[in-house]
């Protein structure tokens, strides 16, 4: 069973005490890829990944059976200040698409074998423009949480987790500028497909807005009910769910990313059980990989959303797995070990 | 059925003739893609890769269904030499240990729902050593292509070639220096491990190769019968095959890109149905990838060979396919287009 959590200062308690790998099985892994019928290192980065996921997962031969993608939705009443090429509308459709299979995030999960489950957060009712006060009040926030705490499959062994969601690149801008500092322009790009002058509007917004509620920003769950969405809670609370629950999770895109470092900002080592899956091509998409010390696995220039980039990088992962838990050791197959 | 070719000369001519793309399916296939659920342009190089695959294939909606992984195995003579870390008895030990599913490729192919094929050629027949004479004659050249040719599996929709062979980095690299020129130093690597004075040493036998057969080599043909090795020239013939077949290809590392490279010195077009699958780690790769125009989709720093990097990579490509093939488009998800 997971822990409850029915405040802040309580979800807060559940993420300092938050589980860590298993040095055990980590070290069994080890043992066992220095072992196997290749060249020491010849793998690269795929070694390191299985002996990382083998600590997390507990097991020193574990392999990618069961992957969950999960889809979080909510709308923004930050778009009434003109800051998103798209409608407000989309976001209800664009559900609709990802229920009837239609979209890329369906196809990317089905490829890779990965259930997907979407959740709709509230879409009749958007955040409150956070130009003008808080985006979510404290119990707000705490539903868009749960709900995505509540979401996470206790038999998945891997977690992706994605949104959509009209005007939600303005509030990951905005947490970032809140998390990191700097100005709204480092933080700020084009989502879908503004132009300059659209990317300059939603920079000031970003600083209009950071400037109205930095006195009550201590950390990022005051940054998430000030500047944040529902659909990005719900990210946060499923990637703190994975961690209590032992699933690896591959982060997605900018979005997603703001919403782990919302965690990350409340203890430093929230995010060890995570990785970036894919470096979007949005704007600062890099800046906040190298603040969450990350290393994306893939680079394909994608910048959809929907969970769509780490989603590819699902079978890379699996792929490191399956050579980590299938291979021959030099001792089975009767070769020369150099 | 494919062409034959009983000398050089009438492979040079098949490569001469090798067909283009459909331009009628790419044309096809840019138009859905433009139709498709998602903001223009915002699954960034996927949509390329799946223009790129419709076009090769002849429809406007394919899915990659069949994959095949080729692993050739040859014996190289310039072992004598001293230039690997390996003994050459390696490689029929890791022949077996294909034929036995405990290679990597074995558990990147299966992972990827390809099939696997293992061609083993003449191993307790090395290539002469080069440094002393041409590696191969044009007869024996001629028949390491064509078993590559045959290789291919006329119902594959994606090819892999993948390599074993104890000393075949030094082939590269002297494939490399022949075609490329620049210095021994610039193409020469630590191949399964070599110390730095290894590497001085390789080097020194690259060079003194390259030197002994220069005026015998105009094109990537003579250079494989001088400086070549039996899975190199496989490789080669393989990759020709598949263009016949209109089945793309996806590239491995250092060794599989220079034998993709002898095909492109004869037509400078030879390689437009390949795309690179993964950058190596061993040290020329990037240079060759520069060299052919190549943008790798992975770079994870493997240096296995086998096939692994590119194997690694079917689930890539397959999932930009997925997403091109599978999602509604804006006008069947009823969705505002923006």
């Amino acid at each position: 069973m997971l822990p409850e959590f029915n405040d802040l200062d309580q979800f807060r308690a559940v993420l300092a005490g938050a589980p860590e790998p298993d040095t055990a099985a980590r070290a069994g892994a080890e043992a066992h890829n220095s072992a196997l019928t290749k060249p020491p290192g010849a793998l690269g980065r795929l070694e390191e990944l299985a002996i990382w996921y083998a600590g997390w997962r507990g097991e020193a031969r574990p392999q990618i059976v069961a992957p969950q993608v999960i889809v979080f939705a909510g709308n923004h009443g930050v778009t009434a200040q003109g800051i998103s090429a798209f409608p407000a509308d989309v976001t209800v459709q664009m559900v609709a698409n990802f229920k009837a299979g239609g979209a890329a995030i369906n196809q990317l999960a089905q490829a890779a074998g990965a259930q997907m489950d979407v959740v709709a957060l509230e879409l009749d009712r958007p955040t409150a423009d956070f130009t003008q006060g808080p985006a979510m009040t404290k119990a707000e926030l705490v539903t868009a949480l749960r709900a995505g705490w509540a979401a996470v499959d206790r038999d998945a062994d891997l977690l992706v987790v994605g949104e959509m969601g009209i005007g939600n690149t303005t509030s990951a801008a905005a947490l970032c500028r809140a998390l990191y500092g700097g100005t709204a322009e480092d933080w700020t790009g084009p989502g879908t497909g503004l132009d300059a002058a659209g990317v300059a509007h939603k920079a000031r917004i970003v600083e209009q807005a950071v400037a109205l509620h930095k006195s009550q920003i201590h950390d990022g769950l005051d940054a998430l009910a000030c500047l944040g969405g529902r659909e990005i809670a719900a990210m946060s609370g499923a990637i703190a769910a994975a961690r209590m629950r032992r699933i690896p999770v591959l982060l997605d895109g900018f979005i997603c990313c703001a919403a782990a470092a919302c965690l990350a900002s409340v203890n430093a080592r929230a995010l060890d059980h995570a990785l970036a899956g894919h470096q979007s091509a949005e704007f600062a998409h890099p800046a906040l990989l190298a603040r969450l010390g990350l290393d994306p696995l893939l680079s394909l220039g994608m910048r959809l959303g929907e969970g769509s980039g780490a989603a590819l990088a699902i079978p890379v992962l699996r792929g490191a797995l399956a050579c980590h838990s299938g291979m021959a050791t030099f001792a089975e197959a009767g070769i020369s070990a150099g």
